[in-house]
């Protein structure tokens, strides 16, 4: 273990708390000063950034709420209606929402980060999502924005999204990169039935069977991917690059991640994964990333809700680092 | 359903989210909202009290750790250096401690609930903790102060405690109330090593096997309960009277809400059981309560640190209930 390291554990050790006593508290709070490489890191603007982007496979059926939704929710985001809204506001966290691809023109005076690469993906039983030109650009200015925050001051930021459609997406390429048959990744996403159920997991099946064996990452990305989940996984990639904390909300963010991973696999180091969503495909997800979760509440909202209402906890492992007292300055005896 | 149910059940089913999409946050708004009767619940003056008491069990080497440190911690919580301290300074919830019976005579001047019972319990493998008139007086002392903060507005407390040797009294009061062997019940405490166990085991069978068959609630607390653990069931009994709602912490508390539920059953409607204690026999507590934890992070330290870090969750639950839009008022289109 390298010196800064060591004076953490020790720090850690030191506090008046039997020795590990606060578990994965104690976990996190090494992890997140190991990336501000610091015994005493700081959480500074925690932000997150909602994408939204709409996705031709509905056409197909696949979700029980029609389209229009993913605009519908976008305004109800910038009203602050949505539960990403009123979790973000009770913990200070500053949320953004970015149009990644909606099918809607919005007024360019709306307070939303206008990034719009195309109006909704192709239909993937038809054609690839999108091109790789526009995985790239939207992966490029997912980049953009962070850097933004970044350049604003924020060190510790989260991702969300919101794309009627788009737990489709997010199975197709779980069952591509992490080598799962379709019926392992596919959920009932925001409520669909058993038939339903059925139903989109034979379209996903064919989703999957007309595209053949495609395996590089841009490919399986552009091919499956939402807009916003590429967006995503660009935005995730340039925080690690910037040495920021990100905060993996559910299934779609973390399909995005795992997107990420295949580009660059020390992101990782960077993630703190918030809840374990209750779309069947996530516990899979973070096993097969090898990684376990904060919370596991049986939510599956999306929107980035499972990172904002685990932030406290790891407000709560940094606070602790920096704001306890030590056996020595307490005067109290250890063992 | 009575009608205020079914119209806080609306309620929730009508914010912007799919349905039960906010999984064991929307039991946990229905609670709150069940307790309060009202579908606009609030939680108001959130308090944590923490209770101290020293133990005639450590005489024979239960802890690695030696009695003083009851003391030096409690001064530690009036100086706000321990880990309850800050959680509770990082949440916003009021924090208050209580000498319910710990070895030393503090200063009256200090910041303390003074409620001392007596200077510590005695030596359980030699005769009961305590007497009953003494059990009931801590208890009826625990209701006292829950109702001071009840007067004051607070309609949301939890319970912590602070008192070298008392898993001990919890693993012996759990066997007895969950008649479960005593090695269910024992656990490494504060740090114990594989020997150190086998010799707690090894007592606490000798403590059990020496008080015979006892089955009366308040004989079984006051034989092996701590002072702390008696104000604590007392409190709980008191919080569930004025229909607050109860956060109950790690394996300590939940031994002091298992003897408060043997006198009112009822009480378990208004507890939110805040987290799952490393402390292996409080996983068997919970199983027998048949209840599940709200989070499940390692975490062993006690002082009520499970109850204020998952304070926020709970927070989540009235904050979703009273501020998310709904359909209607959003325009959002219902699948």
């Amino acid at each position: 273990m390298n010196s800064m390291l060591s004076q953490l554990q020790n720090k850690i050790n030191n506090k008046t708390k039997p020795l590990s006593s606060l578990g994965v508290l104690e976990e996190i709070a090494l992890q997140i000063g190991k990336v501000q490489n610091t015994v005493s890191p700081e959480l500074k603007n925690p932000t997150i950034v909602v994408f939204a982007g709409d996705h031709g496979i509905t056409d197909e059926g696949v979700s029980p709420f029609p389209k229009e939704v993913t605009m519908q929710m976008v305004m109800n985001f910038l009203n602050g209606g949505a539960a990403i809204n009123v979790f973000c506001k009770q913990n200070n966290i500053k949320l953004l929402v970015a149009d990644a691809g909606v099918d809607f023109d919005f007024d360019p005076g709306l307070p939303l980060i206008h990034a719009k690469i195309g109006k909704g993906t192709k239909n993937i039983l038809l054609q690839p999502a999108m091109t790789q030109n526009e995985c790239k650009e939207a992966m490029r200015q997912g980049g953009v924005i962070v850097n933004q925050q970044y350049t604003e001051g924020c060190n510790i930021i989260g991702f969300g999204e919101m794309g009627i459609g788009n737990t489709s997406s997010a199975a197709l390429l779980m069952s591509k990169f992490c080598k799962l048959p379709i019926e392992k990744c596919v959920g009932k996403g925001t409520g669909l039935d058993d038939d339903g159920l059925k139903r989109k997991t034979a379209i996903l099946q064919k989703a999957i069977e007309k595209h053949g064996s495609i395996s590089d990452p841009i490919e399986i990305l552009s091919t499956f991917g939402g807009l916003e989940i590429a967006m995503m996984a660009g935005a995730m990639l340039k925080a690690a690059e910037l040495g920021m904390i990100i905060l993996v909300d559910g299934f779609i963010t973390t399909s995005a991640l795992i997107a990420a991973c295949h580009l660059n696999k020390q992101i990782l180091e960077n993630c703190i994964f918030c809840h374990q969503s209750d779309e069947q495909g996530h516990k899979l997800m973070l096993k097969f990333l090898g990684v376990k979760p904060l919370l596991n509440l049986n939510m599956r909202l999306g929107e980035g809700t499972g990172a904002a209402v685990a932030y406290p906890l790891i407000k709560a492992a940094v606070t602790f680092l920096n704001e306890m007292a030590s056996f020595e300055s307490a005067g109290v005896s250890k063992e």
